[in-house]
């Protein structure tokens, strides 16, 4: 099958590419490298069933043109900072909801049907339960990264009633693994590497979050756009566990050998919009079959393990 | 007060400039006239406390210049064309979603903290619930109208925990009432004036609607917006009560004095994306002390008597 991945040089976007020509797929991959790394694309790139399209999801002809002859979308671009949205509120509404728009109007153009989308968890804001389900609900959002989220899934929905089309939206926990790039354990591995004595928290240490590790999570993707049969099939990808951020520093120093002070900025939040409990209800993607490999200890320290491994990540950003 | 009136030219927004005119405050309305009819700022224009700038929420820079010094934004211009979403996806994205963000923006730029917006009782889709409360599950969107408002509703309740805003969101079901230019009874009362023996009907004419009197409407919103405390405050706005097409039709031919012969289209929807049954849960408005004044019934005879007075607004669309 030829696939289309928006984000190819991204964190899932790359290790997705990887997989999907792995089994034998075609894919078209599109990244405007912003974040996206071309190192990622170095397995791919031997292959001849792999495009690279380097453009930006706001050009529209370009992005239209690529698309041509594609079976399948990915849309996995996105501005995934979560923390510095109200930077620039304009960043998230572009990158994250006016692209995916682009991106089902290439698909409308091309006569593509069929769309899998990396949504967030984010998008439950604060939830009233946990582990929260996908007909949790309506949810006032607190982050500009959740609020383009959720826009985006509400016009994928659209199209999906309005022109025929299938789509799997995935509300992902946070991605650890291979190639991941951002997030708290980056930020704590970098200053461990430039201060072992001390770590600076955001918070009090106590938010609690859940995770999954990015093999887990192209597993479930894939068993999903197989066999869910819907016009619109949304999930939540995640493990039954969560841990808080005491729990990960902790699992982060040990596997370092490092036994730093801790300084607490204090607060139940580590930012405006934080969110200081995400713990998704998994039981519709594991009805399917699907079970996660590692833990969350598991992915955290395969993490730490990766960037101990490349410097080049934590020295570019 | 110094009020700020997105779409100040159309059906809501020309009553509500007209209200708050009478009741003592400044409004300084904007609008593109897209579908705004100058007639409705007749007698507004007439008020030295009333300034008018034609302008489209996408021009930002004329945007921000207009609200400064507003205190508070009513931001109720919206392309509010349900039907036709399909037509031309792209509009309810910038004119709905787009624009908010626009309009958000420029309260930020100017420090205006308050906003209230109308959104609608189609972001419940297909509700699982009746009547449907605020809090009903995260629904499916449905149509490119309803995924084009709640993504508005998004950015704004994501500004008001980023930048500390205070927010109104209305989710109105069909407004009727003096300056009502389209909708169900505007197609109706057109067809019986062109051809008085027969009516057609898309779907089977039972589809379940809701109405609420434009008077009723913004009496809510006003006794919202100085009552309701929180952050983000969410209202249902409608009538506990729904009608079918049906009734509606004999309202509409009682009140004309025709029997026309009624051609239906069939099937349940009256196009695609539209929802079949809407019916709100009032319950949180109703707790503030509003209750609506007339009756649906009332509404559409009210209704049907401005367009008969007023022949110049059927024949102009």
């Amino acid at each position: 099958m030829r696939f289309f991945v928006s984000g190819c040089a991204g964190f899932v976007g790359s290790n997705l590419t990887d997989r999907l020509l792995a089994d034998g797929h075609e894919v078209v991959g599109y990244d405007n490298f912003s974040t996206g790394r071309a190192s990622f694309l170095c397995n791919a790139s031997q292959s001849d069933r792999f495009a690279l399209v380097t453009g930006d999801l706001l050009d529209t002809e370009r992005l239209t043109k690529s698309m041509v002859g594609a079976e399948f979308v990915f849309h996995l671009a996105a501005n995934a900072d979560v923390r510095f949205g109200t930077d620039h509120p304009r960043k998230d509404l572009e990158q994250n909801t006016i692209a995916t728009m682009n991106v089902l109007e290439g698909m409308r153009a091309n006569r593509v049907s069929r769309i899998a989308f990396s949504s967030t968890g984010s998008i439950y804001a604060e939830a009233p339960s946990f582990p929260t389900p996908e007909c949790s609900p309506l949810p006032v959002q607190t982050s500009l990264y959740g609020a383009s989220k959720l826009a985006a899934e509400c016009f994928i929905e659209a199209f999906c009633e309005g022109f025929g089309m299938q789509s799997f939206i995935f509300r992902f926990v946070s991605i650890l693994g291979e190639r991941y790039t951002h997030g708290h354990v980056f930020d704590f591995y970098r200053q461990l590497r430039t201060h072992p004595e001390y770590l600076q928290v955001l918070g009090n240490g106590l938010q609690r979050k859940s995770y999954l590790y990015v093999q887990d999570c192209i597993d479930a993707m894939l068993l999903a756009i197989e066999s869910a049969p819907g016009k619109v099939n949304i999930y939540n990808l995640g493990t039954d566990e969560y841990c808080n951020v005491n729990d990960s520093i902790s699992w982060i120093c040990g596997r370092l050998g490092l036994t730093p002070e801790l300084r607490y900025a204090g607060g139940d939040r580590g930012w405006i919009g934080d969110n200081p409990f995400i713990f998704l209800d998994c039981g519709s993607i594991r009805s399917l079959g699907w079970r996660p490999r590692l833990s969350i200890r598991e992915a955290v320290t395969r993490t730490v393990d990766f960037l101990s491994q490349n410097p080049a990540i934590t020295e570019q950003a």
